[in-house]
């Protein structure tokens, strides 16, 4: 809950009567200790203008809506400014009550394998409002580092064929032109390069182990 | 893991050694059972074709790239046919450490708030396994040509960092342990032979130029 920025827990007779000395994972201490307890489900979902129950099946009941979680997560994201949602778990052995649907406006579902349904308590909670939270702000691209200009890459094509040549990998030309089995490992060598789409840093970085190596193989 | 259907479990170095009898939700001990043991991460992900760290951190180290969890999600399902593909997760404890990342093509970050970043291993487990099936049934994209394993990434590590020695880019060692200067060089050369993502056939290609030119090196 604290991951996601969900801080207001709502226990409906906790069965140990201790938890609010759980011991709970660094910087959830205080959503523990500012939960608030209720007698009943009715009492605890009294201020909330939309109530949603979550469960194991995709279909609990047929006179209760379920939706899965990717669907209902939009429906609940559209109510957040419009009052109090709540988010109804059961406990983690058996789950919500027959009853307690009764209470909510429809239920949720999280999409799991049709062989293993049942889910960890605090595993479905981390998932539902991390689904809630996951649209709050449009992903940010990762910052791309500077990719190497084309001058770049023609100069690792050059240094890496020279080397080539040097160490016997191609043939090295006799004459002024181009020997005949160095054109197409050429052009091999320059669409290798052209897909590795190395970075500025890493083009300098393989531009200099290229000139050490060329220099060491003439020396 | 068993809801979301993702059944291969690798351990390195489980700290306990009971972690098969580990008590499980039901349904899941068939997984447990069937996780695989091994000594070191590099053996762990040799098979796999890409391996994404997971991090706490939006930003652990400016040398890796860090995709929040929506969009390293899609580059991840674009690679399911591609070949293995390894999620790595630290232990609960500690995440995963600070070499770890140098084994990974790219680490991925479950966005939190900036006040409570660190979540629990198992809700994190959950929360990016739930992210990898959201879209299971969108179109799968077109398939991208086979990726080089980690073992093939690891042999070119290797070759490079004995070329660079013969060359005398690298100081080589003079005893058994590293010289100083090979191990902050050889990790650069790991991160850099990650970066740069050759396919199969790439690195195929670049490692008959680095044995060539290694031999010629040492003749």
């Amino acid at each position: 809950m604290s991951n996601f920025g969900f801080l207001h827990l709502r226990v409906v007779n906790p069965f140990e009567l201790a938890f609010r000395e759980a011991r709970s994972a660094v910087g959830a201490a205080p959503l523990l200790a500012q939960a608030e307890e209720f007698k009943s489900l009715e009492e605890a979902v009294a201020d909330c203008s939309l109530v949603v129950g979550t469960t194991a099946l995709s279909r609990r009941d047929p006179q209760h809506t379920v939706r899965d979680l990717q669907q209902g997560g939009r429906l609940i994201r559209k109510r957040f400014t419009a009052g109090l949602v709540a988010l109804l778990f059961g406990s983690e052995k058996r789950g919500l009550g027959n009853d307690h649907p009764n209470y909510c406006h429809w239920c949720l579902h999280i999409p799991t394998r049709e062989e293993h349904r049942s889910m960890n308590l605090g595993q479905a909670v981390a998932v539902c409002l991390y689904e809630l939270a996951r649209d709050a702000q449009a992903p940010v691209a990762a910052k791309e580092s500077a990719v190497a200009t084309a001058g770049d890459l023609e100069r690792l094509t050059s240094l890496l064929l020279e080397e080539l040549k040097a160490s016997g990998y191609v043939k090295s030309s006799q004459g002024h032109a181009k020997s005949r089995s160095a054109a197409p490992i050429e052009e091999k060598i320059r669409r290798l390069i052209r897909r590795m789409r190395p970075s500025t840093a890493d083009a300098e970085l393989l531009l200099g182990m290229l000139r050490q190596v060329l220099w060491k193989l003439r020396s």
